[in-house]
């Protein structure tokens, strides 16, 4: 899809031979790029019967996919140092050969916006390609006003470019730069004081993030860049409780998070201060399996507590260069032992709450932007069964008809 | 691709601006279907330069894909099974519900060949737009001669449908069926006396394969097939130490197989004789994913011995509901801990011998069929480095240009 979006044809009209998830004969009219009435076919109002035909000739019809958490924008990738440590290198020979997220931080600060758009677009194709209408994307590989800008202003243009909801998210706090090596508080200093308060004034910040660990920043560090957020009114989430229980998610939902992230170490206080705030769960099966994890998040509490999961790509370069939903749909299921639904919803309508965009995106209703996924397939539990697969006929992306042809 | 493979563009003429997997830039010189020349861009001989030009625009370059272990064609599929468990169901439940091996057996006798053709070449799709030129294509969920034999005609219009190289192996010996329960003797003398003389007899099995394990069949068994297989001259593979070291390999070996597969459980003793005899080690990441498996096949023994490691998808509708042979390129990987050429050599020159292809297929040469890829990538790791990617450019598939545009 190289044309501009501007230039795909319009999706209004009259959508039928489509079934839903539960397998019952739905139409779908679309007016003005909005949805302006579903419902069972049989009940089609007769004023719409006579708008230009859509035919979904038996397709399987769901909500357009959101991926809640990614790190799409950077410079250069890690396949060399993948390859180096199957080959059995050291930690130290890959660090010498340039290795490791600092590596990731330098070709990200050397590029040009128009490179980071470039390589960003490639890679969000695949991802559109299969049905995602909403994403999220962090900063965190600029690790300085100017770099963090620049990754942000990019995440911005690729939503301009591809007509796909971007939600941009500040994470400064991702990893301490080398400049401030030995100096953390310092360069939280920095984020709260300098770069968020900025980046927030030219409207590049949806939301603010940060990565709370033993190998980053300190519970005390983090909760300095929720109330700096807070005092700007943005919306926060955190990695939290990836190698290790800091209590991150206890703090988060005290800041009314929209999203704890990764959560394979999360506590039973954690889960209960979650379903108070009405935090989502974001469940990162794709980073799970590249690290070998073996430590499961702790799904069956949180299903028990009715914590919304969902379920995201966490595309970056180091530890998931995954660029597939459907497929952490797949390992959701497989490694994690969600329930396919649970998995559907994962990847639509509580990626969409962890985005606090469950207004706009991950349902099928009245008055909503037209954002729909035709699907080769007969049983939505095949969207999960099969791994690898490309099973989109079509997708409606803002009211247009973005992939596929009809 | 819905256009007869026939109508597709040549290949003949002057292919450049490719890039080999050690990034050399490499020049193709294909005519009347096969590889005339191939060679460092440079050292062109001038007699080439003036045919018809193809510009790979930097690409990378591969060999075709070659996936040598698959159960492609079969009635039904089992995403409800999937669902089912996932959502706690026993294995009464799901037998119950008419889950299980015997459900994809029910559902593929009762199917038309027609049926089976056009289920079977949707997924097929998906493993060709990814660059597979050639792929083996078992039978085993008939279990009687009408039914083995709908499946093996169906592998071979496949074949000439979508003018890829197909490898039909004749797996009678995949489960005990139904109507034979208790007399797996007495199933064993059919295959061998009747359905194995008279498939081989309409050229319908180029190899002769067994699941010799406790679940399925005994290692007197698989050797009375192996027999019947040897005396008409028809080579062996085997589905050999999945869930237990039974002896499997050495036997195998001992009839020349060409390869052994799965191999989780393998000895020391299986592993000398695969190597003594040149029987290719095939991996299976998909299953052992699936069905999270802990047991890792021996792969620092088989490195040690240098016996070659072929990687594939086993495209199953039960353990393996794969459609992606780079996807098994990453699994090896990070699951196995394949390096990169391990895992590039996995699925081109090391599955074409798993097949006897060796000499046609899995490498360029001057005389071979003209099966390569152009891949949107820069440095060959990223085959295996990325997940869920589609960075095919192009597919050149027997002497045409199959997917891509150029
Ligand atoms: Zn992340
Ligand atoms: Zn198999």
């Amino acid at each position: 899809m190289n044309k501009p979006f501007d230039s795909l044809p319009t999706a209004d009209g009259l959508w039928t031979g489509l079934r839903d998830t539960a397998g019952i004969a739905t139409a779908i009219v679309v007016a003005q790029g909005a949805i302006r009435w579903i419902g069972e076919r049989a009940a089609l109002p007769a004023e719409f019967a006579s708008l230009p035909p859509h035919d979904g000739c038996g397709a399987l019809v769901t909500p357009g996919l959101v991926d809640c958490h990614t790190h799409l924008v950077y410079g250069g990738q890690r396949a060399n140092e993948f390859a180096m440590r199957l080959a059995g290198a050291t930690y130290e020979e890959v660090a010498k050969a340039g290795g490791g997220i600092v590596s990731s931080v330098r070709a990200t600060r050397e590029a040009s916006e128009d490179e980071l758009f470039d390589s960003a677009s490639a890679r969000l194709q695949s991802l559109l390609a299969e049905g995602v209408c909403a994403i999220e994307i962090k900063s965190g590989y600029g690790l300085s006003l100017e770099h963090e800008r620049k990754q942000l202003r990019v995440a911005r243009r690729l939503g301009e470019a591809h007509g796909v909801t971007v939600r941009t998210t500040f994470l400064g706090a991702h990893a301490l730069p080398p400049e401030y090596a030995g100096r953390s508080s310092d360069y939280i200093d920095r984020v709260c004081n300098e770069m968020l308060p900025a980046l927030a004034r030219e409207g590049l910040v949806d939301a603010v993030d940060v990565f709370c660990e033993r190998i980053a920043f300190s519970l005390e560090e983090t909760e300095r860049v929720f109330k700096a957020a807070k005092a700007l009114n943005i919306p926060v989430k955190l990695h939290a409780e990836q190698l290790s229980d800091m209590g991150g998610a206890a703090l988060a939902a005290r800041y009314g998070a929209l999203s704890c992230d990764h959560i394979e170490h999360l506590s039973q206080e954690g889960i209960a201060a979650m379903r108070e705030a009405g935090t989502v769960a974001v469940l990162l099966p794709g980073a799970y399996y590249t690290l070998r994890d073996t430590k499961l998040p702790p799904i069956e509490a949180l299903r028990a507590a009715g914590v919304p999961m969902a379920v995201s790509t966490d595309h970056n370069p180091g530890t998931s260069p995954a660029l597939s939903l459907l497929l952490m749909a797949n390992m959701a299921c497989t490694l994690f032992r969600l329930t396919v639904p649970e998995a559907v919803d994962g990847i639509t309508r509580h990626a969409a709450r962890a985005l606090g965009l469950q207004d706009i995106h991950g349902e099928l209703a009245v008055g909503r932007p037209a954002n729909f996924v035709l699907w080769n397939l007969r049983d939505a539990a095949e969207l999960a069964y099969w791994f690898g697969q490309r099973p989109v006929r079509a997708v409606v992306r803002q009211g247009r008809i973005a992939e596929g042809s009809l």
